[in-house]
């Protein structure tokens, strides 16, 4: 069964593609326009209906949201290819802090930027500098919380790379090459190490340019 | 050994407690006030960086994310108290659906309201009247989805009480008896009926005023 990827060009649907490809698991993938308003046409909305990307649908099964994506998958097949959900249930655990501080701490702000930065003259509305400012102060403190952590393990998680460090690819790849905002991982040692090592690995490099 | 549960009166924390209380874990629970500053002291940021709450402590073990936390307990104790995870993969992927909409869709808007309406004055600042009117109409747009769900099954991930329901307790809680915005709930027939079922189970009962 080859699983259908709805939206691949958009940062939440990489987050699941690389999953997949860790997983090696066989994918296709369904380009929806944001711009062209594919998100809110009713087809697309019986599938989630909040009008967002990505959605799977793997034969019946249909599921959205990409950190629960990602869970399923990294659970399905725990044991094959890379295994992103640590040893132990105390593991796991770690890593699902470390998602969780992705989604609440680091995805906002860096959203905020992606929009503003990136989207807002194509979406037609102007960017808010104040926004834009605030949003790179608190990625700014993350990424210090951050520093000291990777002082300290490899990886977010610990030793081994997981769902944690995968999350933060798509949009962190963004920050550095399309918002001139590279000195934000520079500047800090170990965020650089680490940035250099996920952002290489064979998974990341197959699916960031997919459109 | 009992789970120490820092910040018990906070509306994250209580989404740990309830948890505990469902799966029969003992806790202790360790007050903090994040207007007296605790969050921010040394011996705090040592547990938990960025200064929030909830975080718990079972013997060696610290965690923090409340979200992170809940799964830790429900995946460690899966045949002890109410199965929160659901029966199967696919029943899990759906949980973390729910549980990844509650966290996303509705929770920063809701956590909105409750910092500009019940916490502004306390805190020394103004409350932004224009973001509690938009605040409190995407919480509309969820809610509307979530009545269609619920029309089509009891709980949100399915006929099964999950953590994905858990997750909505404490904040919607405020909603109902401190806001003074029931009517967002008995409005729509399928939510009334959903948040009267799990707003009655005991472990909320028991959990829901603690300090």
């Amino acid at each position: 069964m080859v699983v259908k990827v709805y939206g691949p060009a958009y940062g939440s649907s990489k987050r699941v593609l690389v999953c997949l490809v860790e997983k090696g698991i066989d994918f296709e993938t369904v380009p929806v326009d944001l711009i062209k308003g594919d998100l809110k046409q009713p087809d697309f909305l019986a599938l989630q209906p909040f009008g967002v990307v990505p959605v799977i649908q793997d034969g019946e099964y249909t599921l959205y949201e990409s950190r629960a994506i990602i869970r399923y998958y990294a659970e399905k097949y725990k044991s094959q290819g890379s295994d992103l959900l640590g040893k132990t249930i105390e593991e796991r655990g770690v890593v699902e802090q470390w998602v969780e501080v992705e989604a609440h701490n680091y995805h906002p702000p860096i959203y905020n930027l992606t929009v503003h930065i990136l989207f807002a003259s194509k979406l037609g509305f102007p960017a808010d500098e104040k926004l834009i400012k605030e949003s790179e102060e608190k990625i700014g403190k993350v990424l210090d919380i951050y520093e000291e952590r990777l002082s300290k393990s490899k990886y977010l998680a610990g030793d081994f790379f997981s769902l944690a460090d995968l999350s933060h690819l798509p949009f962190t790849q963004r920050l550095v090459s399309e918002m001139g905002k590279e000195y934000m991982i520079r500047d800090r040692k170990h965020v650089s190490a680490w940035w250099d090592d996920i952002s290489s690995r064979p998974s990341w490099n197959k699916v960031k340019h997919l459109q």
